[in-house]
């Protein structure tokens, strides 16, 4: 039976929200409505239009017989900025001082809006490269990496400090942390990453870079690609860092351990995503 | 300038469906649009129509002052149903076995799709339930408990077995494993969980059930009230297990060593949502 319009936008919007970067041919949604191809090019025309209005993503068109839409999840510069500063307000709060000059950021962390968002942002960055996996260290990289693989819609890897039964074999690099100078142990399951994959590294927060650095020997073992590092914040190091081309959402400048006050300011990732946020505007 | 309705019922369908659950009044969907409340009525029962018959969820209505609409995600029985029995398909695959007689999972919990389903079922069974935050254990609970934290639109706690000084003051509660009959420890920040708050507990697998009865002991330490028990899988155990009211979504009916063979059948999900599956037919 034939579905209306109205119907079918609502429909389809939901059906490619949960679908980013996959393409879904015309004729399927021909079908799925019961209706002509030249009217789900008319909803498709008006899904682009507010999905660019509303700064929701862009609907990509792929001509020609294999072609279709693709729904790219991509973040606006009013919501960009928006998040980055609310967040540095929020990491700036005085109770999130711990012992050590850490910073507590598990309930953040453990927030659906914060994640989606920070997800949003960090695919974002991404959106023209090529990336078949994200990967993480436990324990709280986790939820970041999984919001950045729905929005991506690529899996995920988790890598571990300790080795566990469950999974299988592993592959295991030694690492320099920067901030305790010791040698530290990492590894991932054997099977869980494919040879020539491109990998994105994030993780929630980093200080020497240590932790990330051992990701890359990681992907080297791997024989796969690294596309890029994001996390959600940085803090201040005194050392030479051991990563240097990253995108941090948050940075944390200032840490009176004395005074018991942290500061938070915007990371660099507005600066490195100018250009991004221009998609809209076309 | 008043929006027109396609282009009101694809952002408001995107609008709802980024905050389950969480009330929004059509004052807000008014001025977003500057529309009339009785059009944007009309909307949302259009809206409430599609959503119940695609069975993407249900949207209720508050009446009154403080009213508005709220989007309930709800997964329909034929989507519950294809997923578990796909799922225990992909569990009886025989490269799954590990030594020990462990499951491998990781590639299925890094899985964007996967896990949104995951969160789907397991938000439709405790959706007429209060649950203030879903808790888990690092580290292959956390995709599971993100994922339904976002469908119930809750913050997720994480349980450790390791002491991390970025956690703050912790408690920490003695366990024991049922497998090995060892005595562990595991601990969650002090800050992460208020008082009364009912909880949710997941993760991937159980077997004897000591890791869940451990965070059973925390949600009392912290005053907290246990509203459900939700894994993923279950395996077989031979002993007595440690909890018994559960709710699993595969089980792990044989797994021989030998001949290097596993099998996996639906748990009782099915069974025990039966009735909630009810709520589309109204």
């Amino acid at each position: 039976m034939k579905v209306r319009r109205s119907d079918r936008l609502i429909d389809m919007t939901r059906y490619l929200l949960e679908r980013p970067h996959t393409l879904v041919p015309l004729t399927y949604f021909s079908r799925r409505y019961d209706s002509a191809k030249s009217s789900i090019s008319e909803d498709l025309a008006i899904v682009r239009r507010v999905f660019a209005q509303r700064q929701t993503g862009l609907l990509e068109t792929v001509p020609g017989a294999a072609g279709g839409v693709r729904y790219i999840p991509m973040a606006g510069k009013e919501e960009a900025e928006a998040f980055v500063t609310g967040m540095a307000k929020r990491l700036s709060e005085t109770d999130r001082l711990l012992p050590g000059g850490y910073v507590y950021l598990s309930d953040l962390l453990g927030t659906p809006e914060v994640l989606r968002e920070i997800g949003r942002l960090i695919a974002t960055q991404y959106v023209d490269q090529h990336v078949d996996a994200v990967m993480t260290v436990a324990t709280k990289g986790i939820p970041i990496a999984q919001s950045v693989s729905q929005y991506l819609n690529v899996p995920f890897v988790i890598v571990r400090r300790d080795s566990k039964i469950t999974e299988g074999s592993t592959v295991s690099v030694n690492y320099v942390s920067a901030s305790s100078a010791r040698i530290e142990k990492m590894e991932l399951s054997k099977r869980s990453l494919p040879a020539n994959s491109g990998v994105l590294i994030v993780d929630d927060f980093m200080k020497g870079g240590g932790t990330v650095n051992g990701m890359r020997s990681l992907i080297e073992e791997f024989d796969a690609k690294l596309v890029g590092i994001s996390v959600f914040a940085e803090g201040n190091f005194s050392g030479d860092r051991m990563v240097s081309d990253y995108t941090s959402i948050i940075r944390v400048d200032e840490v009176d351990t004395k005074a018991n006050t942290l500061h938070a300011i915007p990371g660099n990732y507005l600066a490195k995503n100018a250009a991004h946020f221009d998609h809209f505007k076309a």
